[in-house]
């Protein structure tokens, strides 16, 4: 039996959602919780692999199974054995032809930078944090040439393993709430450091280091070493995913991270 | 020369505000971060002490110096050596007349209650847990009993050292902003876990434990023992300091705590 599950994590105890050989990665953390369930190991697959210190709202994953347990069980079982920084939010039975990361049609991911002069105390390894002051305006100009459909080339780490470095973006939302500015993303799919990368730019567009334009020219020169610098993992969540409706998964994420809640 | 200063801090990280033998104070951080900047020995005095695991965003403190140093330096070479945990928001001389604890005339707090099933993943140790839904409106109703000027013997704390149980609470407000609920608390000055002891009857009025007149009939029998559980300090907030206008302080805090970023 194959089951999906959503999960939300504290991505700063973490190497990252992938196994690692010398840190505590979700992955197995998750893993060795569900198998405690299931008395028999768990070999999970994710709906997008995140990076060291990100965060997971809205994380889908599935697994296979000969353990008859209900949604109740897995989820109550698995948050009875997973530490603190990783909650399972539901459990649900789907059809053997899902797959969390092949299924998925969009996924969304949230930035969020913290700008203010002093860095933030309670919000350490939550929020990014830009002491210069940011003026979003050119941010969101900014962003507009990057919609729809290119060649992400430019926007992905050299380490990118993905075959096409092309992607479609959704959408590409900046907008200021106090000190925080927020940037929502919505893709096909994002390829590795994507998000930062696409972060970092705007960054120095927002600090006027760089005019609107030169989103632009990244983006068509194609080449990842003229794209500045990729903005830290602290401020990245990864919020939901979209999947086709026949699979009936709960449209089910997370608490809102810092800068949305209750909006 | 007497300097005040706002002070940002993560409560998870410490034994409270006071210093104690056994563990991390915020208050020792700052005076040795502090006494590195002045080159001597320094004692702060704050507005108002903050218990284990309760966050402080718009803290004041003042001490005495005869450092020479510029209202940046101040900040900067504080938060050279701090740890992440705490951040030295602003600093400025101010008359010897001023004190961070005796001058103040309101403090503010914000209690940040998460109600959902699931325990909080990246939120653990930010805010306060409740899986219980709870209905805001009777929550809101008994708040209304508690505004006013009232002897709050019965939410203060059996070993509370404030001579008079009287305080006049102005504001009480609960709102909810999706999973997140909100208490907004502002009064002349608080007393030993009142905040806590506050939260713990309205979150049991809201679970529908109690009817909302309880929370006035705790407070006119005066007597701590019938007001049921305090509520956990993770989700508690202290917010700001109110002082006369004389004293030119900047009406400055941190950042929004959980619940209310960008309002």
């Amino acid at each position: 039996m194959r089951i999906a599950a959503g999960v939300e994590y504290d991505g700063s105890a973490f190497c990252g959602w992938q196994y690692q050989d010398h840190s505590p990665s979700v992955q197995v953390a998750v893993e060795q919780a569900l198998a405690k369930v299931a008395n028999h190991p768990v070999r999970v697959a994710c709906a997008g692999r995140t990076d060291t210190g990100v965060h997971g709202v809205g994380q889908v994953i599935h697994f296979d199974t000969d353990a008859e347990r209900s949604e109740f069980s897995w989820v109550r079982g698995a948050n009875s054995n997973l530490p603190y920084s990783v909650r399972l939010l539901w459990a649900r039975p789907v059809d053997e032809t899902f797959h969390a990361r092949f299924s998925a049609r969009r996924r969304a991911y949230r930035y969020v930078i913290f700008n203010r002069a002093i860095r933030p105390a309670y919000l350490h390894r939550r929020v990014s944090w830009e002491y210069r002051p940011l003026n979003v305006e050119p941010m969101q100009q900014a962003a507009q040439y990057l919609l729809g459909e290119h060649d992400f080339n430019a926007y992905r780490a050299v380490a990118c393993q993905a075959r096409s470095p092309v992607r479609t973006l959704y959408q590409l939302d900046v907008v200021r709430r106090g000190e925080f500015i927020i940037l929502d993303l919505n893709a096909n799919a994002f390829l590795h450091h994507m998000v930062r990368n696409i972060a970092g730019v705007l960054m120095s567009i927002g600090a006027g280091e760089a005019e609107p334009d030169w989103a632009r020219q990244v983006l068509e020169q194609q080449d990842r070493t003229l794209g500045g610098v990729t903005a830290p993992p602290d401020g990245l969540y990864f919020m939901g995913v979209e999947y086709p409706a026949e699979f009936a998964l709960p449209n089910m994420v997370g608490a809102d991270p810092p800068g949305q809640f209750g909006f």
